[in-house]
């Protein structure tokens, strides 16, 4: 096992390790929930100060082309694609994931009408989105018939992560439509969902764009012709400023824009992405599998493990059961260990390997043996509910 | 007729006048697209580098409770009611006006299935965004048969401007539901939705929220517990935190909100509605009427008005009609007259009456003059067309 010292000296030969101080982080916290919200990058501050006071303020309307605003939503999809492993001209950027679900499995049903497979297990709204455009069962009873299939790369809750090629190719077989939502993987490992027919994700996570930055949809270019667009709205239209009375569809991915991109939320994970140009990936995942196996290691059995033992079936994230969670991570986040809190029983823990360093495992491993051997969480404070998230 | 001291004077006794010191403008440019993009209120900047660097920064996850971002689409909701007429409670922000027409229009045709009459004259996107949704027809039909009837109070491209209280009233006793786009009438004049079923808008033009900054719906109390949200993502939810399997919807206006707020572009409407705290509209409208007429009055018979010449028929806009209205308006950008062009023909102005004076308009109307008394718009360097917003 691992002392601290050996931990400094991973980060020391850490090829990631510079990273880190890209990043503002608060002193004393180790802040493990980066696969709920990630950190601010510090060149975010400056670069959206400059869209709002440069930008805004300066150019004004003329911004939307002059700062290239107006072609946000299929620049900035070029700038994400390599990251889910798909082409230029695949992706668009905007709106939300709750959204970006509802248009792929609305055009997928266009393409091929019946039943949706879901996995309990996805992220609620996910599911909540798609109950009213057809008839859903649940990925335990299989494939066979389905029209289209909704999964989550990797589980929000216990951080199990599916074999996406393997399951494209399953589904693809049983004559289904497949969607991937990579919320939970996309910066955490390396993303590929080139083979399948749709995906969705997020960017407040591992790609750490800031609270609310906009999603992404994946399309694949076998689509762009025959899927439409269940909100088309102007953006999405040949010729938006011809302002013709009927809608007429893009060439190409901008088909599934939908409208007005959020300029602010975009600058911020522009600034992120510029990092994310020094990034390999394959780095991150090698590290990701380090930080969550050394985790576990140091946890031991303290803790009864809710995600595969195997780094090879896990995203970025380590999930822990207790019957008494929630007042276990007030008493953790009391002592500066961040994670959080999933009802009934789950303690998720999100390692960023951007600027989660291997002393940070260390300690807040530590700091959970405390926590667990003397029973600090008993402490009555810590059963009071606040509103979490 | 008024020269530009009688200008200036008017600029005097404006109560409206100390706002405009609250914005950023940039020198030598009369801005007439605050009905496009408003401009940057000045505290804006501070707002979001606040939200950026204190609560993202600082606060990480945790902000999504201690900086209100979880709340913000029902917090904004309800700073936004009075400046349409409606009442707490009764508005959700979020997303983009198309997609809250898309909701709106869905739960409108829940409520009474049936055809749609639309004016061709709506903004193209609203248009667009229900053409699968049902049967749609033009306004210029009645409302006769109607179900569902989606207008906009100000018409885009002229500045005409429905009398909402009397059409409202014509849509309920042909027993149809009303929905009122109100994007070109916030921030501009009274806007009074109260009685309408539902209503949508932007905050970006007259509300200087910034580009892209957050939407609005407004649903009418009666219809909170039979419509339904058409988007139901995880934030409508009835108890978003206890990840249910199945959807169940929020009571009141929450169970229209779709997913994650954009948090960034939330901060900067923040910002102005911090402003628009300090606005009597009844004042905004009163100037907005008198900008409009002098610029009517100034422009005289140089150009053919496409506005009613009636104030009380119009919004804060004032558009003309001329076959090379394009390179009209690129001459004119060119010596700091800032409209917009509509194809094919119209050269738009919007005052913005919380930061446009008085000899603005004096001003716009002298160069607008010599612009077209000496044909200054033949040069050849304005035909060149430019990608145009």
């Amino acid at each position: 096992m691992l002392d601290r010292e050996a931990c400094a000296a991973l980060d020391e030969a850490d090829p990631l390790g510079g990273f880190r101080d890209e990043f503002v982080l608060p002193e004393g916290v180790v802040y493990l929930v980066g696969n709920s919200l990630g950190a601010m990058p510090r060149r975010t501050a400056e670069r959206v100060a400059r869209t709002v006071t440069e930008e805004w303020g300066r150019e004004l309307v003329g911004g939307w082309n002059s700062a290239g605003w107006f072609a946000q939503p299929l620049t900035t999809g070029d700038r994400l694609a390599p990251l889910i492993g798909a082409g230029p001209g695949t992706v668009v950027v905007g709106n939300t994931t709750s959204i970006a679900v509802y248009q792929a499995v609305s055009a997928a049903l266009g393409l091929r009408p019946g039943t949706i497979v879901v996995d309990r297990a996805n992220f609620p709204t996910d599911n909540y989105m798609i109950e009213r455009l057809g008839p859903t069962r649940d990925v335990s009873e299989g494939f066979e018939g389905a029209a289209v299939v909704l999964l989550a790369e990797v589980d929000y809750r216990t951080g199990a992560r599916y074999d996406v090629p393997e399951v494209t190719r399953q589904v693809h077989e049983a004559g289904a439509l497949m969607i991937w939502d990579v919320c939970h993987s996309v910066g955490a490992l390396e993303v590929d969902v080139a083979e399948a027919d749709f995906a969705v994700g997020c960017t407040y996570k591992y790609l750490n764009g800031g609270p609310g930055s906009p999603a992404f949809l994946y399309v694949n270019p076998r689509h762009h012709e025959a899927a439409q667009n269940v909100l088309p709205g102007w953006y999405s239209h040949a010729e938006p400023f011809a302002f013709e009375p009927r809608y007429r569809p893009a060439e190409g991915i901008r088909r599934f824009a939908v409208s007005t991109p959020h300029v602010l939320s975009f600058a911020a994970l522009e600034a992120s992405l510029d990092l994310w140009d020094q990034v390999a990936v394959a780095d991150v995942r090698r590290k990701s599998t380090m930080l969550t196996d050394l985790f576990i290691d140091l946890v031991g059995d303290r803790l009864e493990l809710a995600s595969p033992r195997d780094a090879e079936r896990r995203g970025s994230q380590v999930s822990f059961l207790h019957d008494d969670g929630y007042p276990v991570m007030r008493a953790l986040i009391d002592r500066g260990v961040h994670g959080d809190f999933r009802a009934p029983d789950i303690l998720r823990f999100g390692f960023a390997p951007l600027y989660t360093r291997f002393v940070d495992v260390f300690d807040a491993a530590t700091i959970i043996g405390e926590v667990l051997e003397k029973e600090l969480w008993r402490d009555p404070a810590y059963r009071n509910r606040l509103a979490v998230t």
